[in-house]
């Protein structure tokens, strides 16, 4: 975990991917230095170094950094174009916006928005959204809008156009914590932002609904948790942080709820961290994970 | 972590220590049976069976529990005193009233209150005394109490006369989370209940101020968490719960606290919950801690 | 994990288990006192304090154990065959004798075979089987008798056939240290004593083959090891311990299955270490692991 | 953990160190790049963007190394020299030599060289010395060669003028495998290459001898193990590596000292693979470890 005091003033961070080859991090580093920008961290994968995927996390430091921004890009623009590389630059000192999506659980909640106060995720939270009103005075207690939206009936359709409708232009990205809701593929394609969830099991074991019953069932020695981002299949998308407790013979199916909701949030609260700061990038159905911690 | 619906109606609580000899558990076992109650849990521990020390702790379940605590109560001091046992009989319904001290730091604290609302700790939460006024609104949002103690100068008799003013015969015991100011052994002698306090790294490694900084410049790659009883011994007292966070060359001091703090949070919990639940036997400068966890 | 210097002289341990009811501990304690035996630990589990089953392990030191061994075993047949309870007393300073079943992998092997010449296994190993024989010098460097059975081909009879001759009657356990052949349902009932596993990810997630190369395309951010009794479904027996290890994106299929080695050693070793010490008892296709490890 | 299959062909690494300044990362890929190198893996890390320290890793492919290799040295001479950097450039397909020191323990020396055979290190191991000859047989049975160099009384300056003459020209690194006997600075000073040592406790806890049993009168709840390169300063060199593991009351100091050779061997093989694979920086008295471990 960073926990730099955010936001960073005059830092740029740059994702590049694409197929591997001789001199990309030369390229790279080479533009940057010409910019004048000081490199403060390089993270660099290569999945094979002959005929592989190359990615890349550079974040630079560099006065001045919003004036430069647009000639940056253009050089960038200029430089990997040629060399069929994907590439997005952000300025950190920008945080990303984070809606979030709640039911009546508030430990991931919380959670997240306690690490938010205490200035340790680089995000905004413009609101939160749940179908229950038992989160309402908590999250206003922060400072934070608060909007109901029920969701009750099989037809989630009215309500997902209103929960559009709240987060459009207003999220760079949405955390489901402990929203116990299906989304609809429909409303993934419309949302067109990253929506990361928290599963409370350690995928892909026990995938669907009650995972902590089935954990006692199976009579499983650790409990788990994994926070992934949403696509069209439910449970299978790609997998940005999981962890575990240990658990015993002597905990209920309640119990290993109760101690799970700490790994849920742990979890969640990392993966967003990570999201925030650009260090996830999706490949197919898995992530690379820069991540900052040991 | 037990985790469960607190209170426990009808459960009662033994806690029994002193010189092992043969047929102790037999005894106390006989005991609880001829009062009709149903051991739902038990725990023993001796030091040495050939002239060591004896501990256990026994969980039983007797319907219309406090109308024969009295009885029980008898029988016990007819039972255990002949054999040189010390003994304590608790009513499991009833939660232990827990004082807590703060100073500007929220983490701990408000995990105590988080995890009290939730149901998970099987106490009572009185009072909040700090000596700084920035807590006392996220306090009272818990429907708690919240009392203000100023702590200035090198004198601290008055602010300790003061709290112990506010605590006594209204707690049963103390949590320090993270208050700042040292405790006297006047204040320790007069206030009779169990103080427990969180120290910021693992003891008995980088003992007194500044640990997160000592522990930078001294290069670790763990950093931990201590949680112990207070005594007249700074950082000396018997210790109830450790635990560890992996950090690394690139962190600073600061990055070092800011991750620090979760696992302050989560072993001063445990800590307050093992006490709570009557798990946790001081046995000198030691603990025996029948932890239900795994 | 327990690591008494084996064995542990006139140290008895007797397991108590079926449906719960009040005075049990009483009337097994009683019993261990009249007998002039001196409780050192008591494990004791309720699945419900009304109307469930009833778990205990307790292992008292009673001089002279061998000789009054008899005695003992009647007094509990009087005392818990009414009680509808079943028990087995065994005498710790007696041995668990365990067969090791292995292929070509030497990890699980040589931890198990190192761990017993260190003292910490209370087992004799009265052989090693394998299907190959490139583990044979190992096995003799440590004073073991080592077998070698073939099996090749789809018919796996006349290889169990071969096993069972030279394992029954000598051994009390087998435990298949990354053994890569299928058990057939025969060979199960026939071998007549428990059969320990261990498989190569967290259970339930990855069953069958190859699970570090489907760990890998699933993007799991934890791989894990699971050992279990055999039973006649492949991978779903009763779990005795789990444990995980942290990878990332950058780590090949390879990397997961070399890394995981060392959690797959690990959890084996902890699971024989239980069921050597009568600390496993099988509930169902669950278990109750009396566990002394913290 | 790497565990790629050792060695690797035409893969060069290359450390550079010294006051961060803008344009290295661009200066350093550049030359990789004209060479025709393809970078594998880079890590970089600066104690401060503005003013601090620089250290990098980075690795790469360069077919026909060998035959380039003063070529790109000589590159590196002319471009780092001006800058006032630091730099090694090791092919990693050359192995580093290995002694290792022991004394009758066994779990750190076996480890080591178990590791080694699965080929898990990238190195070779000339020798085993000790002071004694009780792992002299498991030592060979590793085809390594054994010296027994004794080291009675309190002048040690016999034994170690032995090992020197033993060590001198024939390793690259010394490892302390839990060897009993203090080392003079005269003999650091003279072998002239990293020694690198496994300390029983969980550094800066419990400096000197007996750790465990300190632990144990301390009442803590971890122990731990810390491998450490060796200077003057015995227990206070720089820290490569550390972890612990959970304790309990019920647990001896002699469990404490069984239980916690798991994690020596653990701790100690994780910083010799880190040190064979150069990405262990010193820096003063600390270590920037450019660790492949998530």
């Amino acid at each position: 975990m960073p926990l730099p005091t955010h936001p960073l003033r005059d830092h740029a961070c740059l994702i590049v991917h694409g197929p591997d080859q001789p001199g990309l991090v030369a390229a790279v580093t080479a533009l940057i230095a010409r910019t004048g920008g000081n490199i403060v961290t390089l993270d660099q994968y290569s999945s094979d170094p002959e005929g592989g995927n190359f990615f890349q996390r550079v974040v630079f430091h560099l006065p001045d950094l919003s004036a430069k921004f647009p000639a940056v890009e253009a050089d960038l623009q200029e430089t990997l174009e040629p060399l069929g590389m994907s590439w997005k630059l952000t300025d950190q000192s920008v945080p990303k916006r984070m809606a979030i999506l709640a039911s009546t659980s508030d430990h991931c909640l919380l959670e997240l928005l306690w690490r938010h106060r205490r200035g340790e995720l680089n995000v905004t939270v413009p609101m939160v959204i749940s179908n229950h009103t038992s989160v309402a005075e908590d999250v206003r207690s922060f400072g934070i809008p608060f909007f109901h939206v029920p969701s009750q009936g099989p037809d989630k359709s009215e309500a997902e156009a209103r929960i559009l409708e709240l987060v459009r232009d207003n999220a760079d990205f949405i955390v489901l914590a402990r929203y116990m809701q299906i989304i609809s593929e429909d409303f993934l394609e419309k949302v067109g932002v990253p929506v990361i969830n928290i599963h409370h099991s350690f995928l892909p074991a026990f995938v669907g609904a009650t995972p902590y019953r089935k954990a006692k069932e199976r009579g499983v020695k650790l409990i788990g948790a994994t926070s992934h981002y949403v696509t069209k299949d439910l449970d299978e998308g790609p997998i940005i942080e999981q962890d575990v407790a240990r658990v015993n013979h002597a905990m209920s199916a309640a119990d290993l709820q109760a101690r799970g909701a700490y790994v849920e949030r742990a979890v969640l609260a990392r993966a967003v961290q990570w999201h925030a700061d650009d260090r996830v990038i999706r490949d197919g159905n898995q992530t690379i994970v820069f991540s900052d911690s040991p």
